[in-house]
């Protein structure tokens, strides 16, 4: 193979209960990249199309520092020059750098005759993540390369897991166009928290995985609750109760931030359900003077896919 | 039905990650009660066996508690004499006033033509466990009227999850005969926690749910991890360390304190490895001059279960 295009999904961290745990990837946003074998050792990133402000330079760029490090592991006589199409922007809270990182893992892996196992591609790409957001957190990144729902279960091993997803969930998403970044996301976040919280936390993290294994729509309706990070958060984020509450009230099972935001998801169940939550959140925001967009999709099982290869 | 015998579970709760929200239910070790029709009114305990120190006075007793407040929710034109034979030790952390609380609320539903459902069984007993314990907690008392592993995903609204469990899951316990009250338990809790340290219980929540509905019990061993409650509480119980290392070392998955102990459990995959992990926990303990029994079970299952009627 010496090309390879590929398509790395958008994905929602977090949701809900889980923290740092959980997260999935989207079916239909994410970004496209080019992987081209060149004579000349290296990476080289020709091209970044659909976003500004994101550095050509290899040892700064999320998919260059994976790349670099996976060449690095792996010695070849060839190098790769990447292109990036961004399809959704950086500091969405739609995981932009793990999407790139996630990309590159899976791209690169593909022109070195694919050597690496996808928990391993993981943890090149949360180098990328690390570089780009200043913590190697694994859940958009895993998210991105495994596909489907993830719980990452632990980090030190790194353990991922990959969970069920339940047929009928659609993400309903509004991206308010400001932007939240992750670092002061994070200075928000309480460094201790009462332990009658986390056990409620625990809770509902056990209930939304029981929920994804048994097809159990309301048990992950009632599990997806967040005591402890959506309110430290949400006053980042314009509007934020309202949305979700239109959300709920047009029949979403949750509504919550994605990642550190400020894009705010909802999950529904059934096509008819996402129209009608879409429809009730775009109205929500039509009249509060930031631009946004709305886009509705089903859960992407596979995580990176190729598009075509040569 | 004028007459009903019925056999009570012991419950292991917490789990080790799952702190006041998992438990489940023991296959042979629980309590024997009987319960009869009268035609004078109210709630009689007429005889208490096989533990010491328990009232026979319904309005303090948690069976007594359970049947009177089921009485008075349902009002009938006869009373209910009680007895209980305990096949386990008060204070063991094998949930003993659950088995009694949850048996009295099977029982006593049976003889009232069953009108409750496990749900409201469940509640019901929550009063008797208050009474005994001073606090309302599900964990036990779900796991006995459920029977099985559950899930206490929610307090208010009570959701009872009623969880998978894999065949082969063996339980091996040693109660070691001291002493440890649930309210000391509690007292040594910290009532604060490290975000960091949350985030890895509910992800190991998470993985024990996961791993649980898949049958992976590699999954369920590396889930089987406590960072709040067992290192705040292991000091109460003599040679706790020493006991599940062993354990870990004869092949169990993993092992912890049930409820409040002092009893100590370690699951199992399989009988061999139960029969190994039984002998190390008695070998262990065996020179500590301090009694003890160790027992090995399968989980059970059904909850409370008939023994006779008529």
């Amino acid at each position: 193979m010496n090309f390879i295009k590929i398509f790395a999904p958008a994905t929602v961290a977090n949701v809900s209960c889980g923290f740092d745990s959980m997260g999935f990837a989207v079916e239909n946003v994410g970004d496209e990249m080019t992987f081209t074998k060149t004579s000349e050792k290296g990476v080289k990133i020709t091209e970044i199309t659909g976003a500004n402000g994101l550095t050509l330079d290899p040892t700064k760029n999320a998919a260059g520092v994976v790349a670099l490090a996976m060449l690095e592991q792996h010695p070849v006589d060839f190098g790769i020059e990447m292109t990036m199409h961004k399809g959704f922007s950086p500091g969405s809270g739609l995981g932009s750098s793990a999407a790139s990182a996630g990309g590159a893992a899976y791209g690169v892996n593909q022109l070195l005759g694919a050597p690496f196992s996808d928990l391993e591609l993981t943890k090149f790409a949360m180098l990328g993540e690390e570089a780009a957001c200043g913590t190697p957190i694994a859940d958009n990144v895993a998210s991105a390369v495994f596909g489907g729902f993830v719980l990452i279960r632990s980090y030190e091993p790194l353990d991922i897991i990959k969970l069920p997803v339940p047929d009928e969930l659609r993400l309903v998403a509004i991206h308010p166009q400001i932007e939240v970044k992750t670092k002061d996301a994070r200075e928000v976040l309480p460094t201790e928290v009462s332990l009658k919280n986390a056990v409620t936390q625990w809770a509902n993290v056990g209930g939304l995985v029981s929920g994804l294994h048994s097809n159990d729509y309301q048990l992950i309706s009632n599990s997806l609750t967040d005591v402890i990070v959506e309110p430290a958060r949400k006053h980042l984020i314009p509007h934020f109760d309202l949305v979700k509450s239109e959300a709920i009230k047009a029949g979403a099972l949750g509504a919550g931030i994605s990642g550190s935001g400020p894009t705010i998801f909802a999950i529904c169940q059934g096509d008819d359900i996402a129209k009608k939550v879409h429809k009730a959140i775009e109205n929500a925001y039509s009249d509060k003077k930031i631009d946004f967009n709305v886009f509705t999709s089903k859960i992407n099982t596979d995580g990176v896919k190729t598009i075509t290869s040569n």
